[in-house]
């Protein structure tokens, strides 16, 4: 008789999104003239550059051309792409990540996931609270953890809270941990990390022969010079940490998908027989294994990014989306709502009003004002009271959404 | 400490495809000059179907245009293309496959590989031997199996020896199993299933509560109409099987990346507490959580393959590849070499002359004739003796190599 994973009856209810997309689906129904706006889902709104339109035509006609098609690609990447991104990403700012540490992906979502692939089941493991979802429910579905109690939190993973109380910057953790993801800038608050904060984790992590599983999806929204851009930045991380990148939100790739994953070859980890294994290997080894490589017209897409045109819209594109959360921050706070991040991320964290629960202000927002926002308890307990706004919209939605939001709220 | 999974330790060497390569490459380094024709790994080399050209440069010029652009898609795929598979390819084969049984990504080889994340940890699991090694590997990654003897078996697994002696298709399991491969039209082989054959596989599973995990990539080369192109033409196979299919092989998509995989909604499986579970839906979460879409620009392309142009041009290519098996095993036959395969399959199998070992005769045609072609024992234990040559080529190069082949054998 087959066995399934019984891990995944101890997720609670749906992924996130998938459960705002079925409360907005179900509203526009039975509100088919409301001008719905959403600045929930962090998805981009506005074209992709030019340079990757113009690079993606032409690799769609080389695979129009018998003396121009590829077929396979390594699974890695090609290195084109991965030369660029060594340089541009790394060595511009002063890392050494040479381009067989990269390994380009279809996102970061997936590889998020994926890399448990490679980790052993008794790993202490630590997330901040509230968290993007995804860091903890593959972790549920690799069976790292118990059931969840009725606030969400899962039995056997180590909660970090970050709330206004300690600056959305949690503690070291006071028990032993393994595995910890860091996510800077942070989806969903919006915060950044210092150079200090994150030499503390380094630190840590080196203490304790942990793993630092580093999300940067949002660093081209960094605009302080001060805040780096890569954990690599700082010294010693390249034994402790694995750096996750995402084309998806500096160029608008989320419909077109590719993304990478930074796996030093200085990161060792010593097995239970006091063997030292290469995580780049073990993650080669998983890739060559259970991927293909992302679409050739795609990886020309991207190497276009890197292009001098493609770092100038790019860059226009990244500046169009803080000026939007740039609205939105003084918009709110000019209604006496607390609000947080939105100046080196697309993200603007804020306070609920009237001790609105976070769903409850979500439908609130939803059935008055036609506003789509992603509930705080959505990315866990300590994520309660709170709610996340989403830059990636026009011009215009975010001035009316500042507009319809300040009409309800006052 | 960080834990590492371990079972990766137990895997035997590189996985086949990236150790063909490593000896090719040292190949070509010592000898520059050598016109190497590559028979090896199972990659198209015609170009894409215009129809899917135009299709692509479409979509790129969409998401180039703010009205047009696409975001995050459905995770599952785009309705557009669920539809046109569900139409094209079952409903006009009599099947009912409803769109959203139908789970759009980017490769069968990921597809294959990630089922294992909804599927319970003691599983008696059976593979034929010769096998695509993706299905083996995946399961010592994922902990199911013990360690590898001398000749590549791992402990756990059932094998089920597929070889000349018994027509390339196996007796019925004489021990419980739980989960099965079937790929057919098979890699590496090239025979097929009957009619009769799948119809013994699924009244095996209905009987015993097992799962058939059917990998259909090379379904487009089927030439004998009597022979099923998809598991589900087997009455009641939906409630016991998986299916697994891929754009590589019948449009060239190997580098532009697509596939599909099917799982009813009728297909349940009962948990240790007696509750039944649709994997259906375990399916539809794994893929939310750890995946995010196939591009919308490869998700056009592939609709296009649909369209009555497409159709054409596709067919057009697949006739063209089994051409080019027909001269290989025509031309093998005339110097007195067994060929199984090659009819209804890109594939030809073959049996090695003069007793040589798989690996041997791959490094004897790699130095002697300057081919390339896949070690059958690179398929498992039972594959040793044999050799498989890919039908993936220009016409040129495929009546070149036979050429050579003729004249190292005879």
């Amino acid at each position: 008789m087959t066995a399934v994973n019984e891990n995944f009856l101890k997720l609670k209810a749906g992924y996130l999104f998938p459960e705002i997309a079925r409360r907005v689906n179900s509203f526009v129904e039975s509100h088919p003239d409301a001008q719905v706006i959403k600045l929930g889902i962090g998805d981009v709104t506005e074209p992709l550059p030019q340079a990757v339109i113009k690079a993606m035509h032409a690799a769609v006609d080389e695979m129009g051309d018998r003396s121009k098609f590829r077929g396979y690609g390594p699974e890695q990447g090609y290195a084109f792409l991965r030369d660029k991104i060594a340089e541009h990403d790394f060595a511009s700012r002063g890392v050494t990540i040479s381009a067989d540490e990269i390994f380009i992906s279809d996102g970061s979502k997936c590889d998020t996931g994926n890399i448990l692939d490679i980790l052993g089941k008794d790993n202490h493991i630590a997330v901040l609270d509230p968290v993007y979802p995804v860091y903890v429910d593959t972790n549920v579905m690799a069976g790292h953890t118990g059931s969840a109690d009725s606030e969400g939190r899962y039995q056997g993973l180590i909660y970090l809270p970050v709330t206004a109380e300690n600056d959305f910057t949690p503690e070291l953790p006071d028990e032993p941990v393994d595995v910890i993801y860091l996510c800077y800038p942070n989806n969903p608050t919006g915060v950044v990390a210092t150079k200090e904060t994150l030499t503390k984790w380094v630190e840590y992590a080196r203490e304790h022969h942990a793993l630092i599983l580093f999300d940067a999806a949002y660093e081209a929204f960094i605009t302080d010079p001060e805040i780096p851009h890569s954990i690599y930045e700082i010294e010693g991380a390249q034994e402790v940490a694995i750096e996750f990148r995402s084309f998806s939100k500096n160029a608008g790739f989320t419909g077109t998908r590719c993304a990478f994953t930074v796996v030093p070859k200085s990161l060792m980890v010593t097995t239970s027989t006091e063997k030292q294994v290469s995580l780049h290997q073990l993650w080669n080894r998983r890739q060559s294994t259970k991927f293909n490589g992302v679409s050739y017209i795609v990886q020309r897409g991207a190497e276009a990014v890197y292009s001098p045109e493609g770092q100038e819209q790019s860059k226009a594109l990244i500046a169009f989306y803080l000026d939007n959360a740039r609205l939105l921050r003084e918009g709110l706070e000019a209604v006496g709502i607390s609000v947080y991040g939105g100046v080196n991320a697309p993200y603007v964290w804020l306070k609920t009003p009237q001790a609105f629960t976070s769903w409850d202000f979500f439908d609130e927002l939803l059935n008055k004002a036609h506003l789509v926002g992603t509930p705080g308890s959505g990315f866990g307990a300590s994520g309660e009271g709170y709610f996340r706004l989403s830059a990636f919209n026009s011009r215009e939605n975010i001035e009316e959404a500042v507009k319809r939001f300040q009409k309800i709220v006052s």
